[in-house]
């Protein structure tokens, strides 16, 4: 492709407010340009990267036994109610009514659809598994679009979904399917680590974020000293190691407490460690019901974990009058002790507690009175939690479980993500059913599967680049070489582009009237593997200069020998 | 492929109102499936299909120097409001909210989006011309969806937008894509017409259609007998010849004329000719203005024209109580002779005459009076058109313009188009200019052209099938060979399957346990070029059956050789 005719444009500088590299510098290049927020335009050479991104993730995909197939972008508003994610995916999801009342979603997954496909067939058991994959435009009504290709509103992704008979056979494809997918990274020039992750609003038991690790990365997790664990900060375990749990159980007691609020004025105040209070959180749920957390003092809450063992989608904190007149506490003296006897029966309130509340006695915190505390506070004798189990947020140096050392705080860019499904959508949505061997009729068990394309071409640039431009992976590259003709040297590269097409060399020809400062610069942003130089001063010698972009040595090859070394 | 692992369902029935053969086939075998009128899945079946057309597609527009991109699917709706269209698609485009309360149409062509990202670069005339094109998901919010894929409401098409710096440069790439296109669809086994046409809410002043020639398709056009001129219904011109124009001119005169509301009632009160009797047709625009149309008596209006000569997008008759109320006319008898003498100034009336009426003098026809004619009705002294120009209906048989012999009626499907744009979109769109060569700033002059892939499939079914199912040509077939094994050659079939996955065979092996007949069936449904049969029959002389899908007579080949006979 000769860059004169190429619809190529790079700039000096890109008025950027977001502080991602990749952004930057696809932006700078000329692959990528924003619309609107969080929507782009892929330019010619960005829509080549994209495609060897999607060749590659398709020959992979095919190779294992998953068959590529197409769904409507437009998705019935109704089959989304029949699983309620109408409900769940909240405001993320766009909603769209056509001329004649129909209403529609624009898909961030597209689970309801294969499945509303798949039970329209009578399958049986025969039938399973399968795996059925499709590259489609997918929506996300986010509030903040960043980073590029990194946060958008509209994107590319290859989502699979595989339907089986049961969990035994799903694990196997959920298992295969890791492999695939770190293979398909690494063919793109990614190293990936797999970690256990939040479902979101995609449902099912449990799933797992490839994440690339980087600065730039949303994804907070954890990675145990000696490998063996990696989990998102959303789900991450620890081990919450017993305290006093072997002193003597005192008697409850109250005192005066004339303190701030915080944990630590509390501690101060009557000298006792950070661990041994009770630190009380109380939230407001969607359906305005009153939540109080409760945790070891020395820990803080992760809301996600706390979402998830409500089984809710959202939650707030409550406000200070609402303590004060729905809950009838105190700011800062909450206790879960006797809470619930002076509110009015009409406020719902429930109490959820993390279980490291098992690993001390005799703790201390609030009274739900002004300037009062209560001493030797015990759980099952002073309060009884409604719910227990774990919403404490890991962090950096905590202890792993399973002895598998120490949590080591990352952060990453999730490319890609798998989930167990189950039964979740097949239950829901009537029919998805397939006869089995017994004759009986048994629900579909799943599994789902992503790649965001425009993302994952984003973190190749995030991990390959230097200061002056992109450095592209050879397979993904958009183009094998990169030639420029310096002055006096116009005829003999035109020659050896001509060449280089008749070998079937994919090449970008800098055949514009530009310096040669300009071109180099260009030639580094753009960042194809090899850089070839033809001047006045390599001729003199039947050569032309080579040098590969990951490396600062440029060398001299004979003309008559350029076309072998590239091919 | 395995069809026993396969995603492909064939069915023996379809319950399908659309008469198209094209739809009950692709559904039948399994190739499509509709999730809600007019939106389609594609299986994996068919998915191949559509892969292999898109592929023949880029192939020849990257050969013609054309770029792939790729633009986002929502359109800011703000560009829509640039260009008016916003207005003139009309119903057909779909709107969208999103939740910060930003518009977006789904765009159905995407003009704005090209000419939005153009303009953003400081363009001078070396930059010029240049090609952009995508596939991309398309919607039209189609009243009816009908036809299968035919007449869908979402589908992906190949838009492509060219930008140059003037006309003499535009008209060349238009005649290149013609070539360019002609040679796509025969490499797709369609013979296309290239007719001219009606550029609907695209805008631009003339654009053709590819039309493939098919009693299902929704395209009317006549091509005339020495071939040398094709044009849609909607355009088509045809030599409108002197009746009575050298007959002295009679002095108006009105006579009683008790008879019906019809032409004819009036040709036969009066024993004149009908071609002498003026026909007007009142309509209602848009803006509630009054468009009084009137022909020669043996010919019919043709809305669209009549729309297009107007600049206006939609038309509807006006009812009987209009025409006496606001028009002070009266059914039947309308004449344009002082029309406008009796109506209220408010009132907005505009008389469109069809250039036939220079054909003909003392015409005769209504009165605006009920049971009252008029006769020697001569235009400019009787009355005076607002507008005149061509809005007659060509029809079978009517001599063709420029001596070309008789027009000939027929029909086809669309499966592409190209569309002169000019200055249309680049001058409504601040900043879509380029610096010339003498310095000055000058607006894009543009062109745009389309495939429809789905169609396009479609289109192909029509043309290759028969009563047994599809027959795919070769270069867009999803696979190359059809290979059964019927019962007792189970282990030689599974060998050869092997040795032609080893040799790149594309093959669709039915390994299903299934009788020979519902076998053979599925594969003249599906239609593979090649059938290749193993039974223990065969194998007794070493040999497997081959049958080509389009002919009839199986042959013997050997074992030995029916891989080199197929690569």
């Amino acid at each position: 492709m000769r860059l004169s005719k190429y619809f190529l444009k790079t700039s000096k500088t890109v008025s950027d407010e977001d502080k991602s590299v990749s952004a930057k510098l696809l932006k700078q290049a000329g692959f990528i340009r924003e619309s609107v927020a969080g929507r782009f335009y892929f330019l010619p050479i960005g829509q080549r990267v994209q495609q060897k991104i999607m060749a590659i993730i398709k020959e992979e995909m095919d190779l294992a036994d998953c068959q590529e197939m197409i769904t409507p972008v437009l998705h019935p508003l109704e089959l989304w109610e029949e699983t309620n994610r109408t409900h769940t995916a909240g405001f993320e999801l766009t909603k769209i009514k056509d001329r004649r009342g129909a209403e529609f979603v624009l898909g961030g997954t597209a689970e309801e659809m294969f499945v509303d496909l798949v039970r329209q067939y009578k399958l049986s058991y025969r039938d399973l598994p399968f795996h059925l994959y499709q590259f489609s435009s997918k929506f996300r009504d986010e509030l903040r679009a960043r980073g590029g290709l990194l946060r958008v509103r509209e994107f590319i992704m290859k989502d699979g979904y595989s339907f089986h008979k049961d969990e035994t056979d799903f694990k196997i494809e959920y298992e295969k399917i890791k492999k695939v997918y770190t293979k398909i990274f690494e063919r793109l020039g990614l190293s990936t680590t797999i970690i256990e992750a939040d479902n979101g609003y995609i449902g099912g038991e449990y799933c797992h974020e490839f994440v690339v690790e980087s600065e730039i990365g949303e994804s907070k997790y954890f990675v145990s000293t000696d490998n063996s664990y990696a989990a998102h900060e959303d789900v991450a375990l620890f081990e919450k190691e017993n305290k006093n749990i072997n002193d003597k159980i005192e008697q409850l007691e109250e005192v005066s407490a004339v303190r701030g609020k915080t944990m630590e004025d509390g501690a101060t105040l009557h000298g006792l460690p950070l661990w041994q209070q009770i630190k009380d959180v109380l939230f407001v749920d969607e359906t305005d019901r009153f939540v109080l957390a409760i945790i070891r003092g020395d820990l803080d809450i992760n809301e996600t974990k706390l979402k998830n063992l409500l089984k809710i989608t959202s939650l707030r904190h409550a406000t200070d009058d609402e303590i004060r007149d729905k809950i009838k506490s105190e700011p800062g003296f909450i206790s879960p002790v006797k809470i619930k006897d002076n509110i009015d029966k009409q406020i719902n309130l429930i109490i959820i507690s993390d279980d490291s509340l098992r690993t001390i006695v005799n703790a201390y915190g609030g009274s739900n009175k002004k300037d009062r505390d209560m001493l030797n506070v015990n759980i099952d004798r002073d309060f009884q939690p409604d719910i227990e189990g774990d919403i404490a947020l890991a962090k950096d140096g905590y202890k792993a479980v399973n002895n598998a050392g120490q949590l080591c705080e990352k952060r990453g860019v999730e490319v890609g993500n798998i989930f167990q499904l189950g039964y979740y959508y097949s239950e829901k949505m009537k029919g998805a059913i397939y006869v089995d061997a017994d004759g009986k009729e048994k629900p579909f068990y799943m599994g789902c599967y992503g790649i965001g394309i425009g993302r994952t071409m984003a973190t190749i640039v995030e991990k390959h680049h230097d200061q002056k431009g992109m450095i592209w992976p050879e397979k993904v590259s958009p183009f094998r070489a990169h030639l420029i003709s310096l002055e006096g040297a116009k005829d003999e590269t035109d020659k050896l582009y001509n060449q280089m097409i008749d070998n079937c060399i994919d090449v970008l020809y800098d055949d514009r009237d530009k310096t040669a400062g300009e071109k180099f610069a260009d030639a580094d942003l753009i960042g194809l593997p090899v850089r070839i130089v033809i001047s006045k001063k390599t001729l003199l010698q039947q050569s032309v200069e080579l040098k590969r972009r990951d490396n600062t040595e440029p060398e001299l090859v004979l003309l008559t020998s350029i076309i072998d070394r590239l091919s």
